[in-house]
């Protein structure tokens, strides 16, 4: 299959995590997270957001978020998020399954939350009637690829702790937002008031794996939780081991870094072509763009990306950590070539 | 650390499994199961079990159990199954929270469920206030490491079935049973009447991943219920690579012949030594033993096994496709040395 | 307490609900449906809707909904509604808890689904990643107190059959919708396709107790989910005697259409008081209005109602089967009286 | 129908609640628990069990023991309860599908649970693969008609909170159990160390509804549990002004005497019959017999009553309020003339 801009979940795994894994490989570990591999990730986790976390790993984005958000929720407890929100819409109602937790809803220009857009939910605080709103989840970057600056985040979480509620990020693509901001990891996480961290793995070069990151301890028993979601790898040094080597000198930043500069050298590329739009600033890896709807088709047979609005002939192109020059210059030429037709 | 006795999946990956890995990380491939290991994977599969199946592949074996019985059960569904049995005592509660299943557990001799011993159970159909036995989850090997035979199968599938009822197997050690009984894989499960199977590869060799394998189409959409599981695999190339690699030439089978093979090695050498009373007949590639409780804790220490049952000393010492006749002779030394003390 | 327009919950019951529960005290009974007041209530419903339906009795109106809606549905499955219906704002998050179902809801004008509203929502069939829309709630009358027409309701029910999926009406108040349009109860439930109907006991005059009516045989066992719900009486008798009470010589419609002529009056009666804004038409026993902020708490202390919308001063005035002339003859006086100051 | 010894909840209502109901339908009254009927209930219950408890009214039996347990317990929590238990036989699974807990049961020879008898579950705590035992569910009088004492409440209540645990009790026969040890309500309660109580109504005369008395504050808010759990009745007044009848003067409690005095006579007049074998010691309404299988139906049929045990033809046959010598003295007729033939 020719690369394309699908999704960075397209992408294979990085060379440092293949050999990562064979090096883990040989001889005999305990399981479940009982392993040396395990406690020398969390420690690597330490050094970058302090000793005052508990780091849970788990298999997948789905996983990290429901983990993440059930650990501070009863059934009762209402998660407020964007209508784009990944949990909202691209996770076949896992949260409403593992949680039972209603989501309540903002529509959003950028896929961002902010206080004014979520005011309306914050209320029936202590109406029996009503669910009781407890986290706010956003995304970081957003499924619209725009950036949270931080103070937009201090807002929000001051905003949520002001009424006793949490503060989830999913960081899926948690790399691409401080390449963009330029600052520490924990500059736009713990800093800020976040409360638990979806740490994305997988969207970033590894194979499988995430990690869930507490900076407040919730008041559920979080093995548990994630055992019953089934979320506990048993040969868990697999996950420890990836971790540790994109973490290494900085690695999972380099690669998303390299992954931004493909999005901004593609919208470069592409903003003035005649028939491509470009919706909104790329702040990350991802470029959404409107083209005539009749060109779709043919540019995905050649060069594969989702359609992400088909109402409006939105599509959305993904760069990566692979993404090349040459992927970019081809990609260009091959839509050149189509919108002319 | 030394490796031991404590599980198969205290075991690294086979030497296949990581070729295939690193092999398949090459360029771009579509996420989700779109992709073409994916489908690769999956004609292996019907290679062994014939075309009149579907296969799923999810990240581990609660997850495979818990997508196998809840496609088939609504809320108010039973599950019969061994007191002993994984999904009873070993995932945490997972069936109660994924489906809401209650079990109705059957203690054993031998781990192994017969119609004498779930009658019991088998009542009460119609009765709005009980629960309605759906489906009969069976474990092959068992728990303590015996091997249901084909009769016996047969004869529990046609039960269930004659009840309007579904068969499960839990093949975490499938491959274990289907060395010892040297039959076909398709002998102890369709061709008997098995509706689903977990289909395990982790604890024979590979990194991560499991199969579900409907030999019944269930009531449910299947993929749906992996979704919300949260087991399906975004690149999903790896799970699927990992398969083809162990099920080529029967590798899967190889490397539980020689586990059980060594298991057979492990009780005699061990049987005869004073102190150490093998407890049942080795069938797979687990040995439960007695033996006195005193000298259990520094035998851990010097090869890790686990207690089984510390109100009567029982330990079980598993062996994996990587034990070597040197790991049971050092373990033998170990063991006469320490029971002479 | 003086009797206000607070909802028609705030009344008791009607004599001849008294009545039937005192006559239907003599004596021993089964239990749990098993008897005979049941068997006869049921017969009285199916003089109603005709001899192929099913009906069960159940304890109260979020109940009523749990039972339709989970009878068709699994936690994959999403159901379509208004923000404004009960199932999303009034019942705490029981359709995510009980059902684990994602709603979709739409935003309306008058509280009334139609296509072109839902259409939105109507796509991502067959994608693993999205929760599949599986049924339509509707409210009848709406939580706005606008009535469907039954050509509407038949375009919605055609239009869900269309696409696989059922069409349940939450019918709290379908007696006020039957006496507005002046047709019968089959015709805007049964013949218009709808599939299941929580048929209104206790807000029209009723102690305690709903019924479930299924026009179209569910994939799941009832009586089970009931049992589960924890909504089966043990006393059913009483449940049972009530409706047999109500629906007997159509009682149960004249109450209705009693509180919607009181309704009329009140909206005749207020609509010209400066200041007093009705928001819409007034089609059942509700009326909505608009009336300054600084007024409602003096007049709520005075005689009870609810404020609808804080944000807009919006006020819900419920008339019941027990309202009076008197009655609204008072509050117009202390409308006035207050308004004026 | 006859009277015969179905169950406590063939009866119908005490007069005096239906006197009760019909005095509390006058006027209109604030809804969902907000109305002074059911303040003045929860008043009731203070003067019984003092004023530091909170009370929730409920609609029966099985929500009242689900809204007591899942108060304290998350899914991944364990309910140790004997093997007869309400909860574990006659609710549909409703502990698994509302609460996701596994039930840890136990077999007892008289329904009762004892330190020895529950030792066996007491372990796995701290182990992520093991649901953690959190609450003790025992019934007061048991399903078998016995009756724990003070002190082995009081042992079971210290054991319990000596490991972090719970005691929730159900008591529908309550009021039996104190009759039979003729103490106070708060002596076998609040006063060994129960957390938790369902405070049975239904089965001691009342038309429909239970309470929930919380001895010690839950970690959930419990407003918002009854709500989702569909257990909350909008005319709550119904319900309250029962309990004030049944609670006036001690009415429960000499209802609850006058059955277990039944008992007693049923089993003096009966025990002598040949053929018929008394199983156990009768404390409370119950009484548990053995008769010959073939006279079963015939007496059935004659007088109802159900059997407990298919296997070993073990019949129950309750008494209740409303049970007479007259009662009695006809099914003692009818049972000697049975079994003489």
């Amino acid at each position: 299959m020719n690369k394309g801009f699908g999704s960075d979940n397209f992408s294979g795994a990085l060379p440092e995590v293949i050999n990562a894994i064979a090096s883990a490989n040989a001889g005999h570990e305990h399981s479940y997270g009982e392993d040396s591999y395990t406690q020398k990730a969390i420690e690597d986790f330490k050094q970058i957001f302090g000793n005052d976390i508990e780091v849970y790993f788990v298999y997948n984005g789905t996983g990290a978020n429901i983990l993440s958000i059930t650990a501070f929720t009863q059934p009762y407890h209402a998660v407020i998020c964007a209508e784009t929100a990944h949990i909202n819409v691209d996770e076949c109602g896992a949260i409403e399954k593992q949680g039972c937790n209603k989501l309540l809803t903002v529509p959003t220009k950028d896929g961002k939350l902010t206080i004014d857009l979520i005011r309306h939910h914050m209320h029936e605080f202590g109406n029996q009637h009503a669910v009781q709103p407890k986290i706010i989840s956003i995304t970081q970057c957003s499924e619209l690829g725009t950036v949270y600056s931080i103070k937009e985040l201090k807002e929000l979480c001051a905003y949520a702790h002001a009424h006793d509620m949490y503060v989830h990020m999913d960081g899926a693509r948690l790399a691409n937002a401080i390449a963009y901001l330029k600052c520490t990891p924990a500059q736009i996480t713990k800093e800020v008031g976040i409360d638990v961290l979806s740490f994305g793995g997988t969207k970033n070069g590894m194979m499988f794996g995430e990690a869930v990151i507490f900076f407040t301890r919730p008041p559920k028993e979080v093995k548990y939780v994630r055992k019953q979601a089934m979320q506990l790898h048993s040969k868990s040094r697999f996950i420890a081991a990836q971790f540790s080597a994109v973490l290494k000198d900085g690695l999972w930043l380099k690669t998303a870094s390299h992954a931004n500069e493909m999005a901004q050298k593609l919208v470069n590329a592409t903003a003035s072509i005649p028939g491509v739009e470009i919706i909104r600033e790329v702040q990350g890896n991802e470029v959404f763009a409107r083209i005539p709807q009749k060109h779709i088709k043919p540019l995905q047979e050649a060069c594969f990306f989702y359609v992400w609005n088909e109402e409006n002939s939105e599509v959305r192109w993904v760069c990566s950590f692979d993404t090349t020059e040459e992927d970019i210059q081809q990609f260009v030429y091959l839509l050149r070539k189509e919108l002319m037709q």
